[in-house]
């Protein structure tokens, strides 16, 4: 089967008209569609449009709420930010607290938001990205459903729990922008990988299961991470999962993943006086976010900072490949390249988020308008 | 050869001597001293007494200024400070710093403060824990002298760069605690290792040569990072190093140990308006640190933040151990069970470190009183 190959404005257009079908108002639809799409231009499809049918689910399972009211400040001082999101649209409860973070940073040079009950924000990056790009070192995290098991255990109860920071430069020296789940591989990297699908293996080190024995098959893999067509809250063994960053033992220091993602749980529902990756349901629903936004004005004359920034990225941008294709790159600059790509050539997806797209397409009465956008590649 | 045991008081006691014998004044000598044991009590010998020895060779080469002017301030804010070390004691400089941001962050709810021109600062942890000591989150981190190759190089030029953070809790629960280096293993894990030492074999995935290979030969690895008796900054080879967290390939996601480092060097370095690790002399002269000081009471009130960061911590206890012998820790765990059996026990200490500690005895002439406080285990 062929990969389709869609314009950046049409897939926007017509992911938007299907959220809209949903029962999303144009201000929800508009938010998470630009999010979505801005996923899927990166190749991070794990993110991307296939994500509509989860939540799809989640609507149906009453744990995502259209209708749920503004997010309301439980506290705030000058220098920091609480909110309580309702349940609402993840991506528009984050919006609203970036934006937020921004406004009040731009008065102290500094604000630390924390988020209680909220939803899936999308991929982590597109929110620090955000503060960026207002001349702030922007930092995102978030917990999420459990699905990675502690260092010296088979229970499953951390979130993914992706840490971003992302720094603006200078002159031509694109932003630095590190995403990264606190685990070896990402949830959605592996369960929407096409690598794994079709050779039916994952890399050992990735997953374990109940047993704490690491497991290589595909198959097995997906079943222990549930990601099957039932979302619901049903009970399910809640033993086996991804591994933290560093592996399986401490021989490689897979404590300092857990530890990362201990501290990704503090940072979020600690602080938020949220609920832990523990206890959230596979829906999202409840689940926890961490912004902070840094003036770089902060050290000094605002520019003068950013150009020391550039300056040490151009030191380590100078450094010898071992194979001189591939060489080395900065936290972003993939992401960067595969955006630029799909601008201009459009967005590669698979006939499995094809197929995702039409199952959508079909309940939101939106066929037409999909099959209209859609070139084989 | 067998370990030998000492006192806590009596340790501190003749170590502080010692460096006063090296010349340094009695403040000085009191804060590096501190540091140190502490790291000694915690098992973490690679930042211990035997790192006088090294602080012997950068004294002789000019690299570390016992006379050096206070840090002066090169910019503040209400909730930021940068300072400038003029290269002198790495342990008085982090003092005063830290100091520096408590006493901000008390007025402000936050500070995040960077210094550039500083110099070797014991483990990173120290730092922040003296935050959380006095009820803040605390971070404390700091670029390094060149040890590890950024993915895809096998160009040694970032440092060790730790990260740590540590959070204040409520009632039983101790400080959670995360100290981790940013590559697999750290340069003073892997060269004070007796376990490598005897077996003269390190795990795969640790460190690599200069050409991208994986080495497992203690004695090759030893000589790759240069740990001989040559401390001065004669011209070597700058290439294999130590492997970022997540290994030797992206496989395993080095490429995210990799992006922590260059966060750090952003930080520390970026912020400060500091040097890089790459251009860091092999006698630390010129690191950079970074530290932040969060109240919890930015987030509500204090108390009960730090209840529920308790809360959160207490359920990810409860998780099950694979092996019953082998619990499941939160950061900090360790140090903490280590330093409270030796503060009862007494400090072991290997024959390796006891050599050294004989060497500085012999040059500071405080052999007498060193021997009179070693007992054989």
């Amino acid at each position: 089967m062929r990969d389709y190959v869609v314009k950046y404005d049409d897939l926007c257009r017509v992911t938007k008209e299907m959220f809209m079908g949903l029962g999303y108002s144009d201000l929800q639809a508009s938010t998470v569609t630009e999010c979505l799409v801005e996923a899927d231009l990166r190749h991070k499809h794990s993110h991307g449009v296939a994500a509509m049918m989860t939540y799809v689910s989640h609507l149906k399972a009453g744990n995502l709420h259209l209708d749920a009211p503004e997010p309301t400040t439980v506290f705030e001082t000058p220098v920091s930010l609480v909110l309580d999101g309702h349940s609402g649209v993840g991506y528009c409860i984050a919006d609203l607290a970036v934006k937020k973070t921004i406004e009040k940073a731009k008065k102290t040079g500094v604000c630390i938001t924390t988020v209680r009950q909220a939803n899936h924000y999308g991929f982590a990056a597109h929110w620090s990205e955000m503060m960026a790009k207002e001349g702030f070192i922007g930092i995102s995290s978030t917990n999420t459903v459990r699905c990675v098991c502690p260092t010296r255990s088979a229970e499953r109860n951390l979130g993914t729990n992706p840490m971003t920071f992302a720094f603006p430069t200078a002159g031509d020296e694109p932003m630095f922008n590190l995403d990264m789940a606190t685990c070896v591989m990402a949830h959605g990297k592996l369960v929407r990988s096409q690598v794994f699908a079709e050779s039916g293996v994952v890399p050992r080190e990735v997953i374990i299961d109940g047993k704490g024995n690491v497991v290589t098959d595909f198959k097995e893999a997906l079943e222990i991470l549930h990601h099957g067509d039932d979302r619901s809250d049903a009970p399910k063994p809640d033993t086996g999962g991804l591994v933290p960053l560093g592996g399986v033992t401490e021989i490689l220091s897979g404590h300092k993943g857990y530890g990362l993602a201990m501290l990704v749980e503090l940072l979020t529902g600690g602080l938020s006086g949220g609920t832990p990756s523990k206890f959230i349901p596979l829906a999202h629903e409840g689940i926890c976010f961490f912004f902070m936004a840094i003036d770089p004005a902060l050290f000094g004359d605002a520019q003068g900072v950013r150009e020391h920034v550039k300056y040490i990225i151009n030191e380590y941008r100078k450094t010898a490949a071992l194979d001189p294709d591939l060489p080395v790159l900065m936290p972003g600059d993939k992401s960067r390249a595969a955006r630029a790509k799909a601008m201009k050539e459009g967005i590669e997806l698979s006939p499995e988020i094809v197929d995702i797209l039409k199952e959508v397409a079909g309940l939101t009465k939106k066929e037409t308008e999909l099959e209209s956008i859609l070139v084989h590649k």
